[in-house]
């Protein structure tokens, strides 16, 4: 017998979580980026729209009015056709043609993303998608635990596709999709070319792999327009696309066109996770394109974005120390940085944010935590005097890491 | 050698779906309820809320306000703190108790279901569902070939407890749900009293198996109001409510109840669905709640509903040939009507189309394809004259079935 108290075990007091469930935990990147949302922090970090860009009045009309008038818009009600028709002339418009039925309308592009994995994903399925890559897809996947092969990206034309083709040829099993993103890459900012476009689709064809394109910049290029890799292949492609980064993010609607053969499937997967039943933002838009100009809206947020681009690419070349390298990007709302290698990218966010306030994206947040010395930057949302302060703020902290 | 062709094999030219994705195939029923969705056929199918009860213009003049004055409305944000305490405050009247930070905002109702199935389930899990139950949950959960065990549901007081009592206790593994309905069960209409959910939430407690308790009619009951598990228990209780019925199905706002513990995982979980910023349709109900009387609105849609119950009892009383029975709901939308046994309701509804272009749900629809001999009729989407005549359509291919 001795003095120890006997060990007190607390009941379980909850319900036990699922497998996956229970993996559930915050990252030290998640952490930091928790720090990176106080007001006082100047951020860099995310994907958001100027809300000053984002046609607030139109919206709210076009809100009032379908309530209004629409009998059906609060009801339960099937995908509201006459959207999949503006989506369609759109579509067209970049040298895609479908039937109306190949077009499905979904919450967002992330939602298009999720139910193409449940579409396309067994459990521990071999997924490639590109060294760098759409954290929001690595997550979705990450329930199933894939294998994942990675293939690199050339900052001035995308995909590495002979590594591709390499990876293909030799891989022991068929792999069930393969992941990228053409347009304004994120978070490379790079734009794939039409040859690497032809490849791909080929490949593709080949190996009979699914290709998933994922598309939400598409209308955001500075430079030139590249016809979709969906207008090349439309067997194997399934395009992604939406109207967060254009009309507004909370209206989640976003669309993919599909082989018309798997929109039942797509149906099904999509009523489980929420009925399918989004007809009022759906009608919203809809109303919206019917009564405004979207082409001169487009050319607007074009322009403006355009802007900050070279505002941020003037403020790069001022305060960025040497060895420190970006291409700038061709559309899209980023930047990306190399930063010399063995520099690791959450360390300086968490430098930054505790000596500058000021927060980005470190390369982590891109790799499944793997590629350390890379940040990506945002343009569109701070203002052109935000933007050039919060990399002015960076180039401090790097400049005193690097001297 | 003989004459026989040489057989051709179609290349296969699309991508090889998922092992759950390829089982998906419309069953008899969904082809029989494709051919009630003809606008000449009288549906008493659905669960659609009366359009001319949803406050058109009341949400027209939410969201116009919304999308003008909140800059954030638009944008990418965070779950809409304001409703959860409009939540809390709806949640306070029923008796239940609960910290904003236990509010975890959704999709909808069905929504809600699919991240509580992803929370809790595994693979071949364990569910314990009533024998008649919601075919929404029924369906999302078979993408987790889950194994099922059935316990019956008395039309008089709900599930039967000291059925459930026994086949947890004699359980091999412990289930790792329970899923039930207790105010206005769909299909079956009934109010679980009070003496069963406290005995539920005792043996949810006892056998360490959490309780969805799925409410989307609570707020239509036509005689009491009581209580639900979730005032009972805490611990182990996922409460889910929505304003789908109340205000519009397709505003997609509903939330979960849910121990705090668990809601960062909830939070993950809707990530990787849809981002989880269903910021504008949260502020429109919010903006509604701010500006208009709930209580009255909910006044008016138990006085109007409970009008069309009386309407559909008259008219079953009329039509229903003898050995067809039916209990009054006590809340909700539908009547569950108990056909003679062996008489086949997929077939009945077969020859119901055929002959008097009248839809219902047959028993088929709520019991994962297993039980025969039962109706669902609605009687909130129909006018009162409607669904007189639907009844005595119904009653006439009834009659000379039976006679």
């Amino acid at each position: 017998m001795h003095d120890d108290p006997v060990l007190q075990v607390a009941p379980d007091t909850l319900p036990t979580l699922s497998a996956w469930a229970q993996k559930i935990a915050p990252t030290p990147l998640q952490i930091a980026l928790a720090s990176a949302a106080k007001p006082s922090v100047l951020s860099l970090a995310l994907g958001l729209p100027d809300p000053t860009l984002l046609p607030h009045v139109a919206i709210s009309e076009a809100a009032r009015r379908v309530a209004l008038s629409n009998r059906s818009a609060l009801q339960y009600s099937i995908p509201h056709l006459p959207l999949k028709e503006h989506i369609r002339t759109l579509l067209m418009e970049k040298g895609v043609e479908c039937p109306l039925e190949c077009i499905f309308l979904t919450q967002g592009a992330q939602q298009a993303l999720n139910l193409l994995s449940v579409l396309l994903l067994n459990k521990r399925s071999l997924i490639v998608e590109e060294k760098f890559s759409y954290p929001g897809f690595q997550s979705l996947t990450s329930s199933f635990s894939p294998e994942v092969l990675t293939v690199s990206t050339s900052a001035r034309d995308g995909i590495d596709v002979d590594a591709l083709e390499i990876l293909l040829s030799r891989s022991s099993r068929p792999p069930a999709l393969i992941y990228v993103m053409p347009n304004a890459h994120n978070p490379l900012g790079v734009t794939m070319s039409i040859e690497k476009r032809i490849r791909l689709a080929s490949l593709a064809r080949e190996f009979k792999v699914p290709l998933i394109e994922d598309d939400p910049y598409g209308e955001l290029f500075y430079d030139e327009r590249i016809p979709p890799i969906r207008s090349i292949e439309s067997q194997w492609v399934y395009y992604v696309g939406t109207f967060s980064k254009l009309l507004g993010p909370s209206l989640r609607v976003g669309w993919i066109v599909a082989p018309e053969k798997h929109v039942e499937a797509l149906s099904v997967i999509k009523e489980n996770c929420d009925l399918n039943i989004m007809t009022y933002p759906q009608c919203i838009v809809n109303e919206y394109l019917d009564t405004n100009d979207l082409t001169l809206h487009l050319a607007h947020l074009r322009s403006s974005y355009k802007e900050r681009r070279a505002a941020m690419n003037c403020a790069l070349s001022d305060h960025m120390p040497s060895g420190v390298k970006w291409h700038v990007p061709s559309g899209g709302i980023f930047f990306w940085i190399d930063l010399p290698d063995g520099l690791d990218a959450t360390a300086l966010l968490i430098k930054c944010l505790e000596e500058q306030n000021v927060a980005f994206l470190p390369s982590q947040a891109f790799s499944r935590g793997n590629a350390k010395s890379g940040m990506r930057l945002n343009f569109s949302h701070p203002t052109p005097d935000q933007l050039v302060d919060g990399v002015r703020r960076v180039g401090t902290v790097l400049n005193s890491l690097l001297q």
